[in-house]
């Protein structure tokens, strides 16, 4: 054909096959790649962004099965990483386990967590103390940049700070954004730069976006220099607030609003990574403090499957969603039953910033790489469960036992049990049949671990109760 | 360089760029993907695979977020396609729900729900009226060759099997795999080749296993007919069986190894239409038929955060898990949250069939294809939930209202509601928060929906009480 009518022709190059540009883009990224790998000497340390949500339950991301809060960004991170279904925090409340996660040690030895108040308020005097060594400490003796932004609630006094635990620059709210009890005496939820208050009370409505932005600038500005980025979102723990781009777009409503917030928040995270071409070394772990707060009726979220939430040690109160990306390191679409806690992600950051492990004390965490990097499918055998300063329960493989129970978050009558009531929690992951009769040496296997664990506890002195 | 060593050299091809490779095999793929579209004319009708579990829980996938069961074939479809989350089978037990699949129909019209008998018993006289259209019989005329493999359940007197139904072939059991009681005088389940029985009892364990041979062999011989397979498992429906293959796989007991024998079934499948090269005109379904038994403890499933399970019309009870599959026509990657049911599957494959819709007869089902090919974002507002004979609830949009309920799966109280239940089931998809009270609007709106719902419900002459 010598003729080619305009129209026709127009449309054939706006059809022009899409996998052809595909084809050509990978090409391209391919030679650009391999020329890039010819000059490349040793690797650079890894970047790790840290990203922690506030009362996110297991249930409430797309991914993990909740049928109307959209989070397209977390479905892709998880298709392109490893989603883990048997991650546990550190503690089913906030302070402790921001402190487990910190610190990769089980909190009651930090003496962060008290038979008083489960968490900091801002009465508090006190805070994480000072020789407790943080991630962000160990990381900063390997050249890392370091900061953390969002909510920190592990000491709001000048010396309990961020700055104060190794991190070079903090932006976010001290504890909790609903710690302003007019009747406590509380004052307005401060947001702060450092140890300045630059806001108060902090405009919690565009919380999210602003850490994103700060976040990013902080990625944006280290250059050549491997960083720490430790993004503790304030939501969806309540109050819940969501910026005007994403009030009301939820058909879940403003629970939803917040989380898919949270959830565009990650993809601009992780979009900047790939943009800057630093993607590939750079570690992302998602995921939450502890389980959702249930009392808080529809302002509070779901744990699917799992039984209760937020403040328990049911499953549901400290089993979370937890995704790790890490293009070309971490290969895509894995899912893994694999046991881990928010400790691990401390041993984890180390072994990567090749930090060695402290040895004067204790450290509950085990380095998570054989399993990121799927050389091996497990690390860690045991979880313990502790609330306040007593040792709920115990997992070993699959077996969880509970030597106490306590179902609600407050007030509710706690009961020892003499023979614990067992649960395979592979087989039954709502906790819904004890099988303890069934199996007695399963239960005395466990008692045997937890009584050489308490042999070597070492607790802490309890630092959340005083008081001002 | 001149000298080039060999090991290195080994060592270079064999790290040569993942992304060339890519790259190269995209512009290949492109290339001929526009060679091809050159010389092709008319498309073919597409064939169409129903996949149809039986009890599977909403939260009993990897991808609705069970978190012991491994399903990596279904994610994988999922990922590849739309995974809806608010997908309803047309009834809450086995036979009423497979009459609405095949028929596009409310079960109540054509007979197959009973206020005496919930379903069909081998004791039972009759089945599936003649006079019902099944998707096969609509298919068939359109030049489709059509099979029925595995339950049925709409009738065993050899007038009422799937090949009086208008599929060529049926291999597969006539009801539920748990109905030989030898105190009521039922035979040992059979096995059946079309009017044939070729087995009895019934080798549970390899059922599977071979209805997945069956189905590959039936795609195979069909060379350019179009086809209709509709590949109703018998599982996880107790008795529990799973070949030895999968016997002891899976960390979540024996329910999780027939999940995952379903899942390895369904990959099997997409595969062999893959190597067929006819995936891009085969849309491919997979559901189930209702909700999980939860009666049956650990050998039943679990509807995650859904209210209930089986039998019941709380949510638990008829939202399932859903996944279309079509490559090139339905766009990778989607959650959809529309509303849909499984009577839409009548009217989308008559729709691709280029069938007409029945006009003698009220057809429930709606044409999903604009949602499917993203065109529309929903294409029906109301679900009606039947349990036995009466209507117990009502779906429009967000807002159920339960005019009755009833929460266990047999022999519980029924409550019939002066003021309906209300719940919104986007905010609350548990169920949790009765909110009628504040939505009177909301309740009178969907009265009159159902008045004019009941005026033309022509429900069907009771199918299921005649017994022998």
């Amino acid at each position: 054909m010598l003729f080619i009518d305009e129209g026709k022709q127009r449309a054939y190059y706006s059809r022009l096959d899409f996998k052809l540009w595909v084809g050509i883009i990978f090409l391209m990224v391919g030679l650009s790649g391999r020329l890039a790998a010819a000059v490349t000497t040793e690797p650079d340390p890894p970047n790790i962004v840290i990203i922690f949500a506030d009362d996110l339950g297991y249930g409430d991301l797309g991914v993990y099965g909740h049928p109307t809060i959209r989070t397209p960004s977390l479905d892709r991170m998880a298709a392109k990483g490893i989603k883990f279904t048997q991650f546990y925090s550190g503690a089913s409340v906030c302070t402790p386990s921001r402190a487990a996660l910190l610190t990769g040690r089980l909190p009651v030895r930090s003496g962060m967590m008290s038979d008083k108040f489960r968490v900091l308020f801002p009465f508090s005097e006190k805070g994480l103390p000072a020789k407790e060594i943080t991630i962000a400490e160990a990381l900063k003796e390997k050249g890392y940049a370091t900061a953390a932004i969002g909510k920190w609630h592990l000491g709001h006094e000048p010396s309990y700070l961020p700055t104060n635990h190794g991190f070079d620059t903090f932006y976010g709210i001290p504890y909790s954004n609903d710690m302003s009890l007019k009747r406590r005496g509380d004052p307005p939820v401060p947001l702060m730069r450092d140890k300045s208050i630059i806001e108060q009370p902090a405009k919690q409505q565009t919380l999210t976006r602003r850490y994103t932005r700060e976040s990013i600038a902080f990625i944006q500005d280290q250059g050549n220099q491997p960083f720490f980025l430790y993004l503790a979102h304030t939501f969806p723990h309540v109050p819940l607030y969501a910026s005007e781009e994403f009030r009301g777009k939820s058909s879940r409503g403003l629970y939803g609003d917040v989380i898919e917030e949270i959830d565009w928040s990650t993809g601009k995270i992780l979009n900047e990574l790939r943009e800057l071409g630093i993607a590939d070394n750079t570690l992302v772990f998602f995921t939450s403090d502890n389980g959702p707060w249930i009392v808080k009726k529809q302002e509070g979220g779901s744990a699917g499957l799992l039984r209760n939430g937020k403040g328990t040690t049911w499953e549901g109160g400290m089993r979370e969603p937890a995704i790790a990306w890490w293009p070309g390191t971490i290969a895509p679409g894995q899912v893994s039953q694999t046991l881990a806690t928010t400790m691990d992600l401390f041993s984890t950051s180390l072994a990567l910033a090749g930090a060695d492990h402290p040895k004067d004390r204790i450290i509950d965490g085990i380095n998570l790489m054989p399993v990121l990097t799927g050389k091996q499918e497990e690390v860690r055998q045991v979880v313990y469960y502790y609330r306040e300063k007593k040792l709920h329960a115990a997992r070993k493989g699959p077996w969880k036992a509970h030597f106490i129970t306590q179902s609600a978050y407050e007030g509710d009558r706690r009961v020892r049990h003499k023979i614990p009531q067992l649960y395979n929690l592979e087989k039954d992951p709502g906790e819904r049949f004890n099988v303890a009769k069934k199996h007695p040496q399963v239960i005395s296997d466990i008692k045997k671990i937890v009584e050489e664990h308490k042999k070597n506890l070492n607790r802490g002195k309890d630092q959340l109760s005083a008081v001002k």
